[in-house]
């Protein structure tokens, strides 16, 4: 037998174009609608936006495969034919959020080092505050209506462009939240997302007739993650600028949407929202919730209207998409009083539960860490070998960190985190980074950060800190001023206290459960 | 960033178990149903049955992982459970074509060096004739009703049998026509099975509401990945022992079938059976020609009904499936006269037409040989170093030996062969294998062997042989017996006539269309 290369090494015209085949085998399908701008395009038409995209990256913005694009922009066309033409042209598209900080935003700029930054006027203002690193040689403001760039692109060939690329390459940088004071960047291969989506596609039925509506932006792997196996598979998008639960509502049945995903936050906001009762929902037949388990009303309120719902799980490092408790075999009925569950792993996925300290896997219905290995996971965090190998073993195990248990019929229930990190509407948010910024403040000699329920977010910070010589109310408005400057509102604490002194645990850190306790007692207001 | 393990070489619990996930997620759908025996079977029965196969492979025949299990079988559920044994055990799995005649058979063998084999009380009287090779520790006799395995199923635990497998791991031996005295054998990796069955199901929109006939042999690739795409994706497939048109449409009604593959053979034979006009074919929306293409005529009886007819295009080598025209954004109607066209590539498979000689990219319009590159391309010819190079090379791309014009849509049609292999009733024949058997008699100084068109099959072979001093009618009767004992039916001639001398090329070569014309016309009879 020859010596065959490495499949994963091997450039293959396919690989990061996604709709190619689709524009040449079916053109006048319809493959995304943009709301906002009214915008419908079919598969030749969006395949040839990309095409003119990557043309005008490479010849007027002198992009070379491998560069890095920073993105800063809401859910629009414009963002979908970045995504596409990077993937043609063998580019790194790294979106960031518009929610984080300029101090946040600057220290991804700098890690990243982008050779360009595309931002949308929307954000002029945070835009303005950025620090651009020197690798940085392009800047482009994307208008309003983005007039200006829809010019530029109608002035290229239109020609086809698509290098050949092996899965290893890097398509995406995406940020998530962290467990010290910086975010951590997951580089991201062809290879994840593409069998991300196959393991969508397959656990699905296949995505040729989805009618999918897009509800996770694109600076998380969520809003990719959502939109990929779609196009990827010939259905249709729509597209929102933003989460809006009105225009979702308006959306679902004027596009006769059949599934959208969601975070509970999302899913409340939609519920309570005055044009609920009287949207028929009638095409809808399915809505996933990731992120964090959603509360059963909330699950019910849905199924109540004949509506399945799916909780979903998944890490960026991992999947993003690794279980789901999908019960195609069941009738909505069955559905209730699953909402603790994650279900099953994705078809290509492994999966076990392992004892923190040994790593071997516990006996069944014991606590243990969850750990996934597929051919979905990352490709580790940029520029920081040592975390990356406490997040993926040699043989391809990826630890969640996630404290989970598997029940008698195979289902797993995640019971909490191996480390202090909460989700709050949707946002994983680290207590450390929060406690970096408030011991900051000269005054501060100790802070320590717990979350704690909330109606609206599922879970949000609070703060106690330690400030023997300190005014109480001139610190909690500095505080609160320097919360505000630096961290993105998702991490702010909703309520700082400050105290005598924090409680520890008998090796002298931070008792996080007893804080927790402290702010949970009304009788400590 | 840590050294991530070649994701080729990354043993997955998965690779290989393919309905495992099915059996635990949705343990009550329907699988498959065998229509010889009356037996349906879920997902979890279906999954129970491979695993005791499994512990049967090694608790009583002592199989293990690399070993090779030949089959000699038609299609029928132990043929499965092999399959899906197999691919939990880590075994290769060969099936055997029972179309072959002992000399064929034994040569496959001494090669395939195999631990067991199983074969079919059907086929008592092929195996008694066969040369076992020295490899061969178990034999296993298959009744017609199976009761003794089943005895022996059912005496095992029934536990979960799953090894970690690699992609790059082989699965499968199967051998195909070869263009010299013996057949090729293809190793066939579990990652070719797995990318083939993406491919298929990206193209066809997913398989979980399939209802597949599985209407090709097992000891053909086309068997099993007709099958294995509709397994993977937990869709429902029905076995017929083998290709019957009456019971075909009989399944088609009471099944409720919605596709099924197929070679011309087998459409004309399905078109020209008594119950054709009265079977309402109700559920079918398509079929899929393959092997060869398919007569307008043929298509358009079905086309005529209302049944999509898409003609697909692969090779063991590279597939087995790499292009298909289907139309679905196009009417039926619109399917009329694309006969002579292979449509477009799979989604995740590359293509390109080169010339012969220089290997160059040929101009848009000429002729050149289709070469395909992708992940589902196979491990190369068992023991066959040279073959193997000159079939792929170091970019991954197959040379398919079939030269082919890309019309001015992008569609590809297939106008001939590089070298002188023909199709026959959907099975490769070599004519130089022809001419190695009836060179053999002591009598004849030369053979020459072409196609020539049969309503029937296709095409079929045809005979010349030169025999300066036999007596004609005694040689004709030697050589017809030879060819009944060394040949397959399938390539057997038609006619053989005794000439005085074979038309030659410039260069002394057989020339094989001056031989073509002499039996095309109807004046050297």
């Amino acid at each position: 037998m020859t010596t065959m290369p490495n499949p994963d090494d091997l450039p293959m015209d396919w690989v990061g174009n996604w709709i190619g085949p689709w524009a040449r085998r079916y053109p006048g399908r319809q493959a995304v609608y943009d709301a906002a701008s009214g915008a419908h395009l079919s598969y030749a038409e969006l395949n040839d936006k990309a095409n003119r995209m990557a043309e005008w990256l490479t010849d007027e913005l002198g992009m070379q495969p491998g560069e890095v694009v920073c993105l800063l922009c809401r859910n629009r066309l414009e963002a979908l034919y970045l995504y596409l033409a990077c993937g043609k042209l063998g580019l790194i598209m790294a979106p960031l959020s518009y929610r984080l900080r300029p101090r946040e935003l600057n220290d991804l700029l700098s890690r990243m080092a982008p050779a360009a930054l595309l931002y949308e006027a929307a954000f002029d203002d945070l835009a303005g505050e950025l620090e651009l690193p020197d690798s940085l040689r392009q800047r482009y403001r994307l208008s309003e209506e983005g007039q200006e760039l829809a010019g530029r692109l109608a002035a290229q060939s239109g020609g086809e462009q698509n290098r050949s690329l092996p899965m290893s390459a890097t398509y995406l940088y995406i940020h998530t939240g962290g467990t010290t004071a910086t975010p951590k960047v997951c580089v991201v291969p062809y290879r994840q997302m593409i069998w991300n989506s196959f393991d969508l596609m397959v656990a699905g039925g296949g995505t040729r007739d989805a009618r999918e509506l897009i509800t996770f932006p694109f600076f998380h792997i969520g809003g990719w993650n959502s939109l990929t196996p779609i196009l990827h598979g010939g259905g249709y998008a729509v597209l929102m600028r933003q989460f809006d639960p009105g225009e979702l509502l308006r959306l679902i049945d004027q596009e006769r949407i059949r599934h959208f995903g969601g975070v509970e936050a999302m899913f409340r906001f939609i519920q309570q929202h005055p044009d609920y009762e009287k949207a028929t929902l009638q095409s809808l037949e399915g809505i996933t919730s990731a992120g964090a388990p959603c509360a059963q009303p909330v699950m019910d309120a849905f199924l109540d209207r004949g509506i399945a719902v799916t909780q979903a799980y998944g890490l960026t490092e991992a999947g993003p998409s690794n279980f789901i408790n999908a019960a195609w075999d069941e009738d909505l009925e069955q559905m209730r009083g699953q909402t603790a569950s994650i279900g099953t792993a994705m078809p290509h996925c492994d999966y076990r539960l392992v004892d923190q300290e040994t790593g071997e896997p516990v006996t069944a219905g014991e606590t243990g860490v969850l750990c996934m290995r597929s051919l979905h996971h990352f490709g580790g965090y940029l520029g920081d070998t040592a975390r990356t190998a406490k997040a993926i073993d040699d043989a391809g195990w990826v630890w969640s960190g996630d404290l989970a248990v598997e029940d008698e019929d195979g289902m797993i229930r995640i019971v909490g985190r191996a480390d202090n990190m909460f989700v709050s509407g949707g946002e994983n948010v680290s207590p450390e980074e929060i406690e970096t910024v408030l011991a900051g403040h000269a005054s501060v000699t100790q802070a320590g950060v717990v979350a704690v329920a909330d109606d609206r977010w599922g879970q949000v910070a609070v703060a106690a800190v330690v400030a023997p010589d300190a005014e109480s109310d001139v610190l909690l408005d500095d505080l609160r001023r320097r919360c505000s400057q630096e961290l993105a509102a998702f991490k702010r604490p909703r309520e700082i206290r400050v105290v005598e002194g924090l409680p520890l645990t008998g090796a002298g850190k931070l008792d996080r459960s007893a804080l927790a306790a402290l702010f949970a007692s009304p009788d400590s207001h």
